[in-house]
């Protein structure tokens, strides 16, 4: 079984099925058509599989002529989970969010091994591709596949590897980003480097699902935790008059033994503030503590508190209150340069600054319309920049730094400017840092 | 004034006098004589000065060679602060320790401000290079300087430009390492980067003496940080069965957004155990907390006690007790390839083992004999690594990993390795992994 599997990945004859068709999914689902495999798509968001099959793309970044390049080679979308027999290899690229007490939710997971387990024959491979705490592979997906009779590592196989992918970083791409893979058994390990060998230059092994899938957490920990101690240290800084950008910058010429992290208004996106509670919710399971995630989940939750006070203080020093006051957010998108709000601490603002009494708008060169998205709910339209909308706010305050934005405008013609980003010179006189 | 020192300095015909002639000094020395500059260096202890008299080196890494070129170029050392008034510039390199209570410890710089302010003259420039808590240049220098009657940017220049050295690294010396600069005043600054632009490729300007003094603290906060992180994540990562040493691996495979640090036994140098302290205690004049590095802090000086249980649980194995064993640490300088052993957790280790009633012994291809330090006595001289001495002890801990040892010899000859550096597969049978 493994033998042939093994040679249907190489020889491009496998059907590569792809579940979830977001961030992660559908650019993989265009990697595997460009190099010549047929894909199906699975996803239980109708609207998606409508956009694809009208040739459109839901993503920024993803093209409509890449989906329609895709499609020609042979890629459809689909919500009928009984095509699932079609397909020899099934990669699940769904979301690990947290629930509302901040513990993993693997409900999207377990939905889709509901919806395929059905569906498994022998020559199957199902490759987990979400980021969740060391031992979900063989303690959830494990069992599930066993119920069906099925011998995994012999009849059908599993495999973990963890998506890596930097939004908005032009530098690397599905094929450039090495990439993590780890099996159940030897076997699993074998055919899960034949599904990404062909699509992916470097595919390195480790020895266990449950290293594979810690190395995802270290990975974004690394981040939480960096990311929180610049912005315990820019609070610290502050309060000594020291300027934390210049502080970082000049960190930064020591050629080895330092990399730079920025502050910003709180952590956004899918990853960062959420995957590190999946250890520390399983290290509870055999009594230890993440000290640090938790400390650097503390800090970096409260950014947005530091934030407003900030505002508050700025108007303050023009005897202005937040309430009343016009303020313009500058970018809702989490990180610059895309159009992702997942997780954004600018909405987050929007919403304390509004519910002060403020009259809240926003400009996001990314994101035209304020979307629906979950707890939030905005009737915004991106604010237009020039001279005299920029001069109608009694405050405007620089959360997400695209590169889109006129710097020089927005200065030039701020009454009051509170900067989260540093990208302005604390000496003008107009500008507040935060 | 400033114009004379800065053409002096240019022109080279500026007499150097470098004060604390030891792992930052003595390097600093041999450069500024390199270049062309006559130099005279102070210390307090005289078996420095009668070493170097004798054209003899102390440090591992400075040849005898260098030592009698520089004194060719005509550098001599001395106790006689008298001699201040014969040199230009003053570079103060001395210890910032910390004293009993982990308490900012500035004797050495005070000491240094006392034996060099009667010799202070117009035209004199003082650059402190030890790392120290923000405020510390110009609330514990700048009035020192200014009782002397003499007008500090004026007749004077005070400079706080922090050291950068990476004992062991072969990449970068003391003229490729970019070097932070500040100044009391602007003027202060011109004069900073003309001492230090004769000797230093790059030399990075920042806007006041806090902002440089902040600088140093972040690269040396950043590392105990990262590197407390990774010990944290290596117990419960042991707790899980995962080995963070292969997950590091694999994550340092990203090429982006991640960068990999080591766990270890514990913190070692004079610099990131000690240095981020510093900040805590300034931060709290400012009624601010230092929580990433308190805990860094904890995390970091319960390593040793760490391996010290490990040790006890893989000698319990052969049911046998520390007390009583022969135990042979591996490494004693505080990172490989280096002589140094300030802060060395070995030593911690060397003195738990023994206090628990083990026979201890070391070796240390850099160290052949273990020399008198602070606290700590231990009459041993480094055991030659053989077949039979290997076989002679009951357990070997590996704690700092040169690349001089002969790792293959050790791990066949070992009855009991406890490895602590992640250098061996755990799957060997003598090999535990701490």
């Amino acid at each position: 079984m493994k033998n042939q599997l093994i040679e249907k990945l190489q020889t491009k004859s496998a059907v590569i099925g792809i579940i979830g068709l977001g961030y992660v999914g559908l650019p993989l689902v265009l990697r595997y058509a460009q190099v010549g495999y047929k894909v199906i798509g699975f996803d239980i968001d109708q609207s998606k599989i409508d956009c694809l099959a009208d040739g459109k793309s839901y993503i920024e970044r993803i093209t409509q002529s890449e989906i329609l390049t895709a499609q020609d080679q042979g890629f459809e979308a689909t919500t009928d989970f009984s095509q699932v027999s079609n397909v020899d290899a099934l990669i699940i690229c769904v979301p690990t969010p947290l629930d509302k007490f901040r513990e993993p939710d693997l409900s999207y997971i377990l939905g889709t091994m509901k919806s395929l387990v059905p569906y498994l024959r022998k020559g199957h491979v199902v490759s987990l591709e979400s980021t969740t705490y060391p031992g979900t592979t063989q303690e959830e997906l494990l069992p599930r596949m066993e119920q069906t009779g099925l011998k995994v590592g012999q009849d059908t196989f599993l495999v973990y590897s963890p998506e890596r992918e930097d939004p908005g970083n032009p530098d690397f791409t599905t094929q450039t980003i090495p990439k993590v893979c780890s099996g159940h058994t030897k076997a699993c390990l074998d055919v899960g480097m034949a599904l990404y060998g062909q699509v992916v230059d470097l595919v390195v092994p480790v020895s266990s699902t449950q290293a594979a899938e810690m190395t995802k957490l270290l990975e974004n920990i690394h981040r939480a935790v960096n990311i929180g101690l610049v912005n315990e240290l820019k609070i610290i800084a502050d309060k000594m008059g020291i300027d934390i950008h210049e502080v970082i910058k000049a960190a930064a010429t020591k050629p080895f033994g330092f990399v730079p992290y920025y502050p910003g208004p709180g952590l956004g996106g899918h990853c960062i503030p959420i995957d590190p509670f999946y250890l520390t919710w399983k290290a509870k399971e055999f009594g230890v503590h993440t000290r640090f995630i938790e400390l650097a989940g503390e800090i970096n939750s409260a950014m947005p508190d530091y934030v407003v006070a900030k505002v508050m203080e700025a108007l303050n020093r023009k005897q202005k209150s937040v309430s009343g006051s016009k303020i313009l957010v500058l970018g809702i998108a989490y990180k610059k340069n895309i159009d992702d709000m997942r997780e954004s601490p600018s909405v987050v603002l929007l919403q304390k600054l509004q519910d002060l009494g403020a009259q809240v708008a926003y400009s996001d060169p990314h994101i035209p319309k304020f979307p629906k998205i979950r707890n939030f709910e905005f009737e915004l339209q991106s604010v237009m920049l020039d001279k005299d909308s920029l001069k109608s706010f009694d405050c405007i305050l620089l959360a997400t730094d695209h590169d889109g934005f006129d710097y020089e405008l927005i200065v030039n013609n701020a009454d009051l400017l509170v900067d989260t980003r540093g990208r302005y010179d604390e000496t003008l006189l107009n500008v507040v840092k935060s």
